[in-house]
C-alpha cells in the first residue's frame, strides 16, 4: 500500500469510516497514481481501513488503469453494465454492513450519490475534501521534482511573450504566440486562462485578455502557468513598454518589495495570516492597501488552487513541503496595474523559489 | 417572460413543481441569456410557476449579469456573505412552502443538496434534466445563425489543416498550427480536443495526437470544433497523403456513401434508430459492419454531445429545428481509419448540411 493511501486508511479508522468513495480525477490520481478524465462517465476509488482496494473505470480504461502502476482490482465497466452493481459487490465481498462512508461532496452529484445512498442507505455520509486536502498540502520530492519542470515552462513562457511585445500589437496576438511556442516544446495544457494585459486593461480586477493594444508608457501582466505530469505552475510578472511615469514605478517597487518580504518571510512555523500580512502591512504603508483586494497566495499542486491559503486570517501554520505562491498586486484604476508572482517550496530553512524570471523592473524600449 | 423560461414553467406547473433550482453555467445560459463560469463559486437561477424568476451570483459578477440582458432579479453575494440565506430569503418571499422541487441531479454535488435540503426539508427534488435535454434539442432561427458561424470556422479549420500536410510533419505539429490560425481569427475556445492523427493512429479507436509522422500512403483523420458565442460545431474529414491503396479506398468509399445516405434519410418523421440503421447497414454490407463501433450522431449546441442521440435503438422521432451530427466511421486496424462527419439543421424538406468542407476523396501529391 502506498503511502497516501495509508494516510487516509488512519484517518478513516480514528473516524470510524468504514469505506471511502473518491470519484474526483484529481483524487483518484493522487492516492492511485492513475489518471483519466471519464467526461460522463464514473471513475471511482474505494479505499477501506484494512481490506484492498479498488478502481473502478470505463472498461476501455483498465488497459491503461494497469499500465499507470495501479496494483490493486479494477473493475471496468461497459457502456451497458451497471457499474452500481459492480461497486456494491465488489464492496459487500470486503464488509458485510457500512455505516460510515466518506465521499467528495463538493464533487459528486447528486445523480450518484442517491446511487450510492440506495446500496447502503443506513449509511451516513462525511466529507473527505479536508483531509485531501490537507495531504496534499505537503508534497514529496517526486512531486517537487515535477513542479520545478512545470515552473521552468512557466518561466520561459514569459521569456518568450516579453520577446514578442511590440507597439500595437493586441494582448490575444501576445497570448496566442506564447501559446504556441509553448506548444512546440511539447506543452498540452496550461494550468489555467492565459493572461496577457496592458495598460488600463491590467489595472482592472475583471481584465480579459483581448483587442486592447499594447501602447508606449504601458505597463503588460502577464499571469499564466504550465502543466507537466498533472502539476501546474503559476506565475506573474509585470514589464513596462517604454519609459513610464513616476506612479507606475512607486507601484511596481512597492508590489516588489511586498513580494520580496513574503518570500523572506516563508518558513516553517510562521503562520499564512502573518505572510500575507508582511506583505499587506507594506503595501498600506506605501498608501495603496485598498488597491491589494485579494490574498496574498495560494498553494499549488495537482490543482491550480491547493492549501494553504494566505489570507490574513488564517492562522495554519507553514512546514516544509509546503508549495504556494506569493503574488501580491495593486490596482489603481487608470494608473497602473502590477502584479509579481513566484512558487515557492518551503524547505527547512525557508522559501525555495521555483519560479526565476527576473523581477527587476524591465523597461522594454 | 422569455419562451424558454415560459415552457420550463408550463412543465412545472404540469408536475406540481413549485421550484426549479437551476446552476449549471449551460442551463443558466440558455434560459437567462447570462453565461458564466464562477468556477468554484454558486451559479444558481430560481424559477417559479408564476412568480418572478432570479438570479444567484458573485457580487462582482453582476454587473456582467445585468449587461447580458436578463431583466429580473440578481441576488449577488459576496465572499464572506452565505448565498443560501439570500436564497432561503428570496424564495420564502414568492412562495410559503416548498413540497417538491427541480434540480440538476447531474449537476449539483452533494454539498449544495444538503445546504438546499436544509432550506426546504419536506421538499423532495426531482431532476430538470431530462426536460432541459428536450427543449434545448430544438434550436431557434438566432441558435442556428451562431451554429453556422461555428461551422464555417471548423469548415476553415480543416482547410488550414489540410494545407499545412507535409511529409514528415507530426500530428501535434498540424494541430497547432491549425489551432494557431484559428486564434488569428479571434477563436478563443475549441468545441473539444482537437484530433488529427495519421496512419495507424487514425485506424485506433484509442488514438491521440501525439509525435507520429505523416508519411506517404497515409489517410490522416481531422476532428475538431469550434465555439461561437457559446455554441459548438463539430467537423471530421479524412484525406490522402499521397496514393492510398485499393482498401483504404474502399473504405472511404464506404463512410462517404453511409453518411451521404443518411444525410438524405435525415427529415422530420423518421426515428434516430432508423437514420443509424440507415448508415450501418451499408457498411455492414460492405462488410466493415464490426469497425463502425459507435453511434450516428449526436445532436449539439451550447453543448457538443446534446440530444437526439443517433443510436440503433433510440426511437426518438427527428423534428424541424434540430441540429445532429451525421459520422460514420470504420477503423480497420493496420489499414485504414476514415470518420466523416457533418452537422446538419433539420427543416420541414430535410437535412441542411451547415459544414461545407468538400468530402471527395483529396489526395495530397
Amino acid at each position: 500500500m502506498n503511502q497516501r493511501l495509508s494516510k487516509l486508511q488512519t484517518w478513516m479508522k480514528d473516524n470510524d469510516i468504514e469505506v471511502g468513495f473518491l470519484t474526483s480525477s484529481e483524487n483518484v490520481f493522487y492516492l492511485s497514481g492513475y489518471y483519466t478524465d471519464p467526461h460522463e462517465r464514473l471513475l471511482g476509488l474505494a479505499i477501506f481501513q484494512d481490506e484492498e482496494p479498488f478502481l473502478v473505470c470505463p472498461a476501455m480504461e483498465v488497459p491503461d488503469a494497469k499500465r499507470s502502476g495501479w496494483e490493486h482490482e479494477i473493475i471496468g465497466y461497459s457502456d451497458i453494465q451497471n457499474p452500481w452493481d459492480m461497486i456494491q459487490n465488489s464492496i459487500q465481498k470486503r464488509l458485510n454492513r457500512v455505516s460510515k462512508a466518506a465521499i467528495e461532496k463538493e464533487h459528486m452529484n447528486v445523480e450518484r450519490y442517491e446511487h450510492l445512498s440506495k446500496l447502503f442507505p443506513s449509511a451516513i455520509y462525511v466529507s473527505a475534501e479536508e483531509k485531501l486536502r490537507m495531504l496534499r498540502m505537503i508534497k514529496d520530492t517526486h512531486e517537487l521534482k515535477i513542479i520545478e519542470e512545470a515552473c521552468a515552462l512557466a518561466d520561459y513562457a514569459v521569456e518568450f511573450g516579453v520577446s514578442e511585445i511590440k507597439e500595437g500589437k493586441t494582448e490575444l496576438q501576445v497570448l496566442n504566440a506564447l501559446e504556441y511556442a509553448l506548444k512546440q516544446k511539447g506543452v498540452t495544457e496550461m494550468s489555467f486562462s492565459t493572461m496577457v494585459l496592458t495598460g488600463a486593461n491590467a489595472a482592472s480586477p475583471h481584465g480579459n485578455p483581448g483587442e486592447t493594444k499594447i501602447q508606449k508608457g504601458d505597463l503588460v501582466l502577464f499571469d499564466l502557468g504550465v502543466v507537466v505530469d498533472r502539476y501546474c505552475s503559476d506565475i506573474t510578472r509585470t514589464v513596462a513598454y517604454g519609459d513610464i511615469n513616476d506612479k507606475q514605478k512607486e507601484i511596481y517597487d512597492t508590489v516588489l518589495k511586498a513580494q520580496l518580504a513574503a518570500i523572506e518571510a516563508s518558513k516553517p512555523g510562521v503562520s499564512a495570516a502573518e505572510l500575507d500580512l508582511t506583505a499587506r502591512r507594506i503595501i498600506s504603508e506605501a498608501g495603496f492597501g485598498e488597491y491589494f483586494p485579494h490574498r496574498l497566495g495560494h498553494g499549488l499542486g495537482i490543482g491550480v488552487h491547493e492549501y494553504p491559503s494566505l489570507t490574513e486570517t488564517n492562522q495554519l501554520v507553514i512546514e516544509e513541503g509546503m508549495v504556494y505562491t506569493i503574488e501580491p498586486g495593486i490596482y489603481v484604476p487608470a494608473v497602473a496595474g502590477v502584479r509579481i508572482e513566484d512558487d515557492v517550496y518551503i524547505t527547512p530553512d525557508g522559501a525555495k523559489v521555483l519560479t526565476k524570471f527576473p523581477k527587476d523592473l524591465k523597461i522594454i524600449k
